[in-house]
Order: structure tokens, then C-alpha cells, then sequence
């Protein structure tokens, strides 16, 4: 058995996110279905960096998985895509260290959050964003990001999850930018709690349209309590661009 | 009765072209539809620059058409989008004179072609290229087309359509241009013929792939007839851009 380590982008449109549930169309199904239709095996499991969930994209998603195949290494990466519909697609595929775990050797994930924020959003973009009919001040919600920065504890803004540990997470990077009428939100981190992001950008929309004080931010990571937090935005507007390994 | 003029963008994937028929969800069918809902009149009119054919899209497409409405003008944009579905949208509207005509006025079209030449094509564009499986020569085809400027027969590069008069067209604008995996192709002119920049696109295909010598745009040129030049490139790559009046 070799482990094999790939990156994958996925519109996440019409997928239930990653992990796969019965009845529901899933990344993770789709794709140990190709794998398992390819190499002849009667079933191998994909382990992603992490879910990602219904509606939620991905450019960057890191997974591997084990597998006796013995297609030659030239041919992999056009027979993977071969067996996947068009809404996924393997970049690359690598044979790795047996002991490599996509989820656990994840060191810091990079997430972008995408909102648009003009009259007319673009029907070829329309998917693929957040629309705040609202004009947002972009300088504004940069600034009221910058508590959230390093270490905390990020209780106030994860939807809540039994038997989660720890909320507390550091991000490694943050950065609100504007071009034209489209703002992203970058926010990289060790790890994401759930509906981490969408519920970061929730909130600095609600300081974007001046609903809330820049200062918002501070009491809202001090309460500890979710329903001081903002909205979470739409999954849409979400996507994993990237995640490092050491 | 005013007389309006839209600009609108459509994604052209879910689309049978621009002109309505029955029994198949088209732009002109839409967009009439969205009107008479908003205005309560009985019928209105759309009148575009050009037809699109099935799955072309459109980022830039112009029409007119007449009405009695009284929306106040500052709503009327959103107004219209309310009505549409999320794969048109409107990103202008004016009053315009009454002898305006978007199609016997319109003095130029610009057209784009989009070939991806990669390996793995992004999900997130995949309906908005044409996916070569072989790696092309850009520069090739760009010396390729430069016989198709100016003002020549296009009969080769046309699917042939009864009771057209002349197919005699002037070629303002061609390039090709590569960046990265991506090969897109412009040609603006003062009126396109039946599928004239997909024959145009899968014949210097031909050529960038070096199936057929650089030469070989003259020879179709000259031999006015349709089975000469290469196949008609899939509608998914071609977007109209921008018309020009004057």
C-alpha cells in the first residue's frame, strides 16, 4: 500500500461539503468513488485537511489516501480526473511518506472569504461571492479585524460543535482588501472552528455597513458567547485556498 | 413610449442563444418575460445587437426595446434585476432616442474566444473555455489570423444560413494572446456571419496544434467554401464583449 498526497479545487455548489452523508452528493463520496472505480479496489478512504461544508469551495484542498494501484505514475493524474465530474479537479497527485495524514500534519489553513458590493454582480461571478446590497468600508473592517490577530479563544464565533476541546486558535494572518466593487477577507490560522470564517465575515460586514462600532470586535472575542457575534455569511462567498505542511 | 437601452451580461450555459423559442429557455424569452411582469404591459419587444447562439455568453451585450413604464428611473435598474433570474443581469439602462436600434445601429462587435491549453482545468471555468487537450502555439496562431484582417469574403468561415446577402465582413480588431495555461483570441468587426469566430477559433486551433501550416488561413480565405477551414469550436469559450455604436 502506497500513500498518495493530493491538491484538488472543487466548486462546492452542488456538493453537501466534504464529508460524505447518505443520500447527498459529497466531495469526499465523489471522490472515493472515482478512486475506487479506477483502481479496481473495494474501498478507499480520502482524508482531507479538513471539511469544508455544504456550498463552501476550495482551490487549494490537501487529502491523501492509500491505495495498492498499480496505475503507472505518468498516467495518474489524467485517470483520476478521468472518473470525477467537472465540478472537482485533482492538480496534482504525489506519492508520499506512509506516516503523512492530510488533517493531522496541517499546520495553518488559508481561508478567503469573497464579498461583492455593487449594484449588479456579475452572472458569472454570482456563485462565487457574498452580495451585501449594502456599500461597505472596507478600511473599516480592516482595521476592526486587528484583534483578532495571534491567540484567542474564539468561542464567540463558531457555531457550536459537541465535544469540541478548545476553542482557542491562533491566526497567523488577516487582511481585509478591496478591488473595484469586490472585498476578501484572508484569514489564515492553525485551525478553524466551525463556521469560523463565514462568522468572522459576518461580523465585519455588520462594521463594514456601520452597523457596529470598529470596536465591536474586542467585546465580541472577550464575551465568549456566539450570539454576540455577527451573522454567518453565506457559504458562497467561501473558499480554502490553501494549506501548509511543515 | 420611451425608448430603453440595456447593457446586460448572461452566463450563457443554462441559455438556447438569445432568440426566443418555443419551448426552450432563451435570453430574449427571459428577458421580455422579467419586463412585462414589471410593467404590466401586454408585450414588449426585445431588440439585441445580435443573436447569440446556444451557450455563448455575454458580458457586454446591448438591445432596446419600447415601453409606456412609469417606474421612477433611479429604481428602475434594480427593479429590472429583480425580475431576472441570476444569469442575466442588466448593468445599465437609459432612455435613448426614439430612432435608436441596437442591431441596425450597432457599427462593431468585439467577441472573444477562451481556450485553456492546461492540464487540469479549474472547476470554477471550466464552462467558460474551450479545453484543448493539446498544448497550442499562441504565437503560431497569432501570425496564423493575421490574413483575416481587414475586409474579406468569410464565406469559409461561416455556417451556411439561407437568404444571407453577403458575407463580405470587415475585421477591425484580431488578436491572439496567451496567459499562462490560458489562449484567448479577439476579433472585433463591423458584423459576424453564422458561427464566423468559432470556425475562426477551431481553425487556428488547427493551427496552434500544428495540424495545419501557418499558411493555410490564406488558402481557406481564398477557396470560399466552409469545408476548407477547421471544425466549429464549442460555443462554451466565446463570449460577446462589447458593441459599439456610433
Amino acid at each position: 500500500m502506497a500513500n498518495f498526497k493530493i491538491i484538488l479545487s472543487y466548486d462546492g455548489t452542488e456538493f453537501k461539503g466534504w464529508q460524505t452523508q447518505p443520500g447527498h452528493r459529497t466531495v469526499q463520496e465523489t471522490l472515493e468513488g472515482a478512486l475506487t472505480r479506477l483502481t479496481g479496489e473495494s474501498r478507499i478512504r480520502v482524508n482531507a485537511s479538513g471539511r469544508t461544508d455544504a456550498g463552501v469551495h476550495a482551490v487549494g484542498q490537501v487529502a491523501n489516501f492509500h491505495s495498492a494501484m498499480t496505475v503507472p505514475f505518468y498516467k495518474l493524474l489524467g485517470a483520476i480526473n478521468a472518473h470525477l465530474p467537472n465540478d472537482i479537479v485533482v492538480h496534482s497527485v504525489e506519492e508520499i511518506t506512509p506516516e503523512f495524514d492530510a488533517n493531522r500534519d496541517a499546520l495553518r489553513k488559508l481561508y478567503r472569504y469573497v464579498i461583492f458590493d455593487g449594484t449588479t454582480v456579475s452572472p458569472f461571478l454570482r456563485k462565487y461571492c457574498c452580495h451585501s446590497r449594502q456599500r461597505l468600508d472596507a478600511a473599516a473592517m480592516a482595521r476592526a479585524a486587528e484583534p483578532l490577530k495571534g491567540q484567542h479563544d474564539f468561542h464567540s464565533f463558531e457555531t457550536e460543535w459537541p465535544n469540541r476541546a478548545s476553542s482557542v486558535r491562533t491566526i497567523t494572518h488577516l487582511a481585509v482588501n478591496r478591488a473595484g466593487e469586490y472585498i476578501w477577507i484572508d484569514v489564515e490560522a492553525d485551525g478553524f472552528l466551525y463556521n469560523m470564517v463565514r462568522t468572522i465575515a459576518g461580523t465585519l460586514m455588520n462594521i463594514g455597513r456601520g452597523f457596529w462600532p470598529e470596536s465591536m470586535v474586542t467585546e465580541i472575542l472577550r464575551a465568549e458567547d456566539r450570539v454576540q457575534a455577527g451573522p454567518t455569511a453565506p457559504a458562497q462567498g467561501l473558499f480554502l485556498i490553501r494549506v501548509t505542511y511543515a
